[in-house]
């Protein structure tokens, strides 16, 4: 397996990516080529401090780096020889089946979709997110991608969704739900009201609506939303989170005796902060692309890097565009005739 | 001030609003009618289990209760002599200026919609939520009571919401900020493009896109949203505030040593499940109904129904409503105006 790496554009900077290159290199003899795209004299520099030599490294220089700032679109098209575009375009030109960046969501989001043609019969390529709940986890998809959905793409997500939690979460028949303001099928809105149709129609475990009580509850794997629903409830839980974790630490910080109580209770904090931490799952998957994209975090550490790099793996050694694009073409005419066919007026849906 | 209670319907029973409204009646003198809807004879025995004989306690008999099962509209339709529709008709009938439920929140919206009228100009009443950030709370405006929107029912939003943050919350100039997946102009959706260009015309202290990072950053006191949105951002984050206290508790319970740390620093988790709790501030508010319609926690303990309370009678005295019709109608026409006039293609917006 072939894998490229964006060490650039990380909040942690270069070093910290090369040294979780090297935790991959030393984890998965599989890999048999690792490509390093970013400012050859500072990878070279990370590797020497890294004390990585593998003969599997290629490093390939690119002048450019996005920087989160950066808006995306406007990036990918000025910023030619940035070292995101550069990795990508690695894939597109067969060198490699998979790419990491650790760098801007929106930018990779871009440089992903206008570079990587989409699968067969696939409409919109989602950001999938691996989210904690209380006792597991959920892949909320879109997270961003695709602002304004249409219902097709919506039930795309689900079929894609499902098929990266079978075959990488490892949920045997996981339950599909579709975000809405409350689980009384008279709830939603238009597109949430033709895609529970459309979702009932295929093979999937559709469980019908959940709500935002539903999401950390483990009563879902995979929720569906379009990508601006999504990107604002993965946000404003991720900052819920930091909020709350940074108010304990200030309370437990407080007076001598908190801080003695936070000393004797400090493997219960190290332990939630574990659960919450978006390094644990290595990295959200950019889905329905010629190509493996992972987005790593922005702040990944070298774990996160490794495990982004072992999530590239598995999607290719478990096929999972080829599954992509099989089911979806199964499912997706499966559809339109259905809806030819049926001529279900919206207040008729069970 | 002339207050309904309707007493039925919370997850702490009958005994537990009876309880906060003998506090409310102790501290606001300002009172002088409160009416309590429900079952006469469950009443009767509250209030004297609390020993609460004030003179200006009302009773009014209903013999059914919406519960939290029941689906919104049909439960108004169905149980005609429910209290929570009873104690709204009060408000309708002029016999009280507001009425206080912890009931069923959709039934609330749907029996206050149904049954009063909407202030002059407002076309839509949307459901208000005063929710904790970092520092301070911000209001999240609408959360469920209007899932499909038009970008002037938002506009009305966030000057409804701003008056109440104003008048209630004592921000002298409220920032107000648009919902959307990202804080560029090119972010959004076309509902939240368009309103943001009518928002830019109003004289509102518009800040522009609030991405979810924003919401518990002290960064914004009015998030305006429609409803759909609104709902799963509300209930996503308060069911993850949930999940991570009771990890918190769980983990803190694991073993003695934790237990023990757990009871110094007990202070401390205190005073975090304060901040997080919605009883704090007494209710959300549904705005722009002729009436003042305060929806309480449905699982709020007397102290949270005495300040539900407490913010129905200043609701009253700062006459909300009256300054809500007032800009209402003033910003609405020039929008209208302007909109004519300026003829700006969406690409234009700044």
């Amino acid at each position: 397996m072939r894998i490229v790496v964006d060490v650039m554009g990380g909040d942690q900077g270069c070093g910290v990516v090369v040294d979780g290159v090297k935790l991959a290199l030393q984890s998965y003899p599989d890999i048999s080529e690792l490509h390093l795209v970013g400012r050859q004299p500072e990878i070279e520099a990370a590797l020497r401090r890294a004390r990585c030599r593998d003969p599997r490294l290629q490093l390939h220089h690119a002048s450019e780096v996005v920087v989160m700032e950066d808006k995306p679109i406007e990036a990918v098209r000025k910023k030619k020889d940035c070292s995101m575009v550069r990795a990508v375009e690695l894939v597109r030109d067969g060198k490699a089946e998979a790419v990491i960046s650790p760098g801007n969501t929106g930018a990779l989001v871009a440089a992903a979709t206008l570079r990587l043609r989409r699968l067969e019969s696939v409409e919109r390529a989602p950001l999938a997110a691996i989210m904690p709940s209380a006792k597991g986890e959920f892949l909320l998809i879109d997270v961003g991608a695709n602002p304004e959905c249409k219902p097709i793409h919506l039930v795309q997500f689900a079929l894609m969704g499902s098929i990266y939690s079978r075959e990488l979460l490892h949920h045997r028949k996981p339950r599909v739900g579709l975000l809405s303001n409350g689980t009384e099928e008279t709830k939603g809105n238009e597109l949430t009201r033709e895609t529970a149709r459309l979702l009932r129609q295929t093979h999937l475990n559709f469980i019908g609506y959940v709500e935002g009580y539903d999401l950390f509850a483990d009563r879902v794997e995979i929720v569906v939303t379009d990508g601006f629903t999504g990107n604002i409830v993965l946000k404003s839980t991720e900052s819920l989170s930091k909020t709350i974790l940074r108010a304990v630490r200030r309370e437990l910080a407080a007076n001598p005796m908190r801080q003695l109580g936070a000393a004797l209770a400090r493997g219960a904090f190290q332990k939630i902060k574990r659960r919450l931490d978006p390094d644990a799952y290595g990295g959200a998957p950019l889905l329905g692309l010629n190509g493996v994209v992972i987005k790593a975090h922005g702040g990944a550490r070298e774990k996160a890097i490794m495990n982004a790099i072992r999530v590239a793996t598995e999607t290719i050694q478990n096929k999972i565009n080829e599954t992509i694009v099989r089911e979806v073409a199964q499912a997706t005419p499966n559809l339109g005739l259905a809806k030819t066919a049926v001529h279900a007026p919206a207040s008729a849906v069970a």
